[in-house]
């Protein structure tokens, strides 16, 4: 331990050093609960690739594992501590170094908020589109490990899609550089796209390159109220179906929009059982959005309302973003699943957990990126009681499986991390998982790179 | 050797061997130039799954090189035979298997046609966007093991970015899947991207679940002539940084024209120095139509004619299509260059290329996805002429290294193959060669899949 500190301290400043075990504690854990986090021997927060590099080749030359993180909002624990390691916190990484207009990408470290960025190309005419709820607080690097997605993914993908090359340090501390600053490029294995959702585990990046897009108008949303759930997800069929684009297309079941308007006295409609949110960012939206309108009165819709101006599509889209944090107030403990079906099985999803919660009689609010199919069914419980909670792992278990049978994966967007770890397996199967162990060791051969997450 | 012919005949039907010495030459080569070939020991096209499986079980006991192959349309020699091989012809693995509206995925078979799947969309309303120039004869397997690009791509992206999951066949006959039918999906490392662009190297694909778009309407194509190449490159620079998203944004230069119109009489304006296509598919695209002339006009360009239908539209893009092969014509044998840079530096790429062909003495036509910053230098030379020869491939050869010393990429779209090995290692540096290594030994232990392509 004191060999670690020292080792660590001949390359990095004294500022870049943390090791107050009060708070090297508050670096042990991200936002997933339930998952088991150890204690950091040292939080380190360098300023410079160099500085990065020393660390890896400290970590390696020691054998302490390191635990890359960002501003630790994930959902599935892939930011927890293991017991002695070295926490390798990028956020003071955060310059964004270019933006090209022309080009039409951005360069940036890390450590950057993503919110951040979003406003800075905004000034240059530009767009940067993945944007999870979290984007005020999460960090570029971050969502680069996880590969984030958002409300916007159903029209502008994933963050996947929006990184064209990396800068990253090995385990070993080499500097790799993976995919380019061009538009298109095929030269070699795409190592690029590797690395984004990786969750860490192949190595640490310091640098990114990232494609933006031109800043389209702003959205106009659509609101429809639905007495049932499956005539929502007809809705959304037939609007996929018809050929529309929306740059969004969400739902909240009556559990959300009832958390929403208690946490933010939003006034949503409470009565209803499904609220459909569709937008539009084409310069005349009118169109998509009157079509959109009869297609959801066709489906069942109870009443279909536009948002009069962007200052109450905004309102909407807050009410969407502050979903997951609303439906933990419904009970001390919230265990957040993020199945994604493909989107023709949307309504037996959404029946299958409702039947999932009546079985363990519990409450599990729906909120979902309808649009991808992309559901976050959030088991709320008790956690001082140990029935409710038992029960709470199982319900949240068995929408997984639930997701497998209908042809989807354990997560469409928050990562595996510690807690899907022994999911993913079964959503993979043996041959892949024995690839993904073979993938490691060529990048990672002591196993030094967030030892315990992902598989 | 009759071992091996034996093994195959245990698990293959008589018409899926072909041991011909006549009929096997001829799926000796891809349409790359110049890149050496051997002579493969039998030619398999496998109809099931299982005769593929049964193929790599048969080259691993025999430990038997396998090259895969498309509609060997490439333009690198991925495709072309080594000595003793077996090439493994996907061709006939040609079932569209399914398309669904609603989910807007298809699901293929390696062997089908592009075009034929790109008319099959469209008969429910979808897109199926990446279409390389070779569109009517190339196979989606090839497509994916190329990362195939096209004229789309500067505003639907490369045919990576269609791939959502495979069925591959890995070097020892097992299994694997990736990826998903979702929208989206973080579950472990990206291994279905990881194939694309792979030059079957890691595995041999036999079904991929493609995304699909909504049909757009029918683009409109306007062309510009400019009397430079760099003032055209600056239009292109002005048309993306103002935010406009043209469906095609292409470059032809003099050479080229003059090339289509003998070929084809097309009668393209062949007194211009630079031949701007831009297009836009948008439901009403006079107003960036209009603004694009304007950018044109202020640029410089002599003269700027929109196309008056869709017909006129289709005949200009038909001209850009054939741009290569009607280069071929020049003299007897050319070297096709495909080095993308980042769009801003177009110009200097353009300058760069003509002062290679005037130090060299040889013609070098550049067409180019302009858009992207992606172009084709074509070096024209008579290959019965020795000293010429040499001087094609050192003039093929300093116009890569420009491209890289510009931040670009020496191959947008056609791949490494054998024809750009050297200077894979060149681009990616020693440290990513080691991990393309260590991958490729994950997945193909005993190095049979496409021995001595791509590094």
């Amino acid at each position: 331990m004191n060999g670690l500190l020292e080792h660590l301290r001949a390359g990095l400043p004294p500022e870049a050093l943390i090791t107050d075990p009060d708070v090297t504690a508050s670096y042990a854990h991200d936002m997933a609960s339930f998952c088991d986090a150890g204690t950091p021997a040292v939080v380190v927060l360098p300023r410079t690739v160099e500085q990065v590099q020393h660390v890896m080749r400290t970590a390696t030359a020691l054998r302490v594992p390191v635990v890359p993180q960002g501003a630790r909002t994930g959902l599935s624990g892939a930011a927890n501590a293991s017991d002695g390691c070295i926490v390798l916190s990028l956020v003071k990484m955060d310059r964004i170094l270019e933006i090209s207009p022309v080009d039409r990408i951005a360069v940036v470290e890390p450590g950057v908020i993503n919110a951040v960025l979003s406003r800075a190309v905004d000034e240059h005419g530009l767009y940067y589109p993945p944007d999870p709820s979290s984007w005020e607080m999460c960090t570029i690097g971050g969502n680069i490990g996880t590969a984030s997605g958002g409300l916007c993914c159903v029209k502008y993908g994933v963050t996947a899609e929006y990184v064209l090359g990396l800068e990253v340090v090995l385990a070993d501390g080499r500097l790799l550089t993976t995919g380019r600053r061009t538009a298109k490029g095929v030269a070699g294995y795409d190592l690029t796209r590797l690395f984004v959702g990786s969750e860490g585990s192949l190595g640490i990046v310091v640098k990114a390159v990232l494609a933006l897009k031109p800043r389209p108008p702003r959205q106009l949303v659509l609101a429809a109220e639905f007495p049932r759930a499956a005539t929502a997800c007809d809705a959304i069929c037939r609007i996929m179906e018809r050929g529309h684009t929306p740059s969004l297309l969400e739902l909240m079941d009556r559990t959300t929009v009832q958390a929403v308007n208690r946490m933010a006295g939003m006034g949503l409609p409470d009565t209803t059982e499904a609220l459909l949110l569709a937008a539009f960012d084409t310069p005349d939206p009118s169109a998509d959005l009157a079509a959109v309108a009869e297609l959801c009165t066709a489906a069942g819709a109870t009443e279909v309302v536009p948002a009069e101006d962007a200052a109450e599509s905004e309102m909407l889209l807050q009410a969407r973003r502050m979903s997951l944090t609303a439906l933990e107030t419904v009970k001390s403990a919230t265990m957040i699943d993020d199945v994604c079906v493909p989107r023709s099985k949307l309504g037996a999803m959404l029946e299958g957990t409702a039947a999932v919660a009546e079985k363990y009689g519990l409450t599990i609010g729906v909120c979902a990126h309808a649009g991808d199919g992309n559901t976050h069914p959030v088991v709320c419980f008790d956690h001082t009681d140990a029935d409710e909670s038992r029960r709470a792992r199982e319900s949240f278990d068995e929408i997984m499986a639930l997701g497998l049978e209908l042809g989807g994966t354990i997560t469409g967007e928050h990562g595996v991390g510690v807690l899907k770890k022994e999911w993913l397996a079964r959503e993979l199967g043996e041959v892949s998982v024995e690839l993904h162990r073979g993938i490691k060791q060529a990048f990672d051969p002591l196993g030094l790179l967030n030892p315990g997450k992902v598989f």
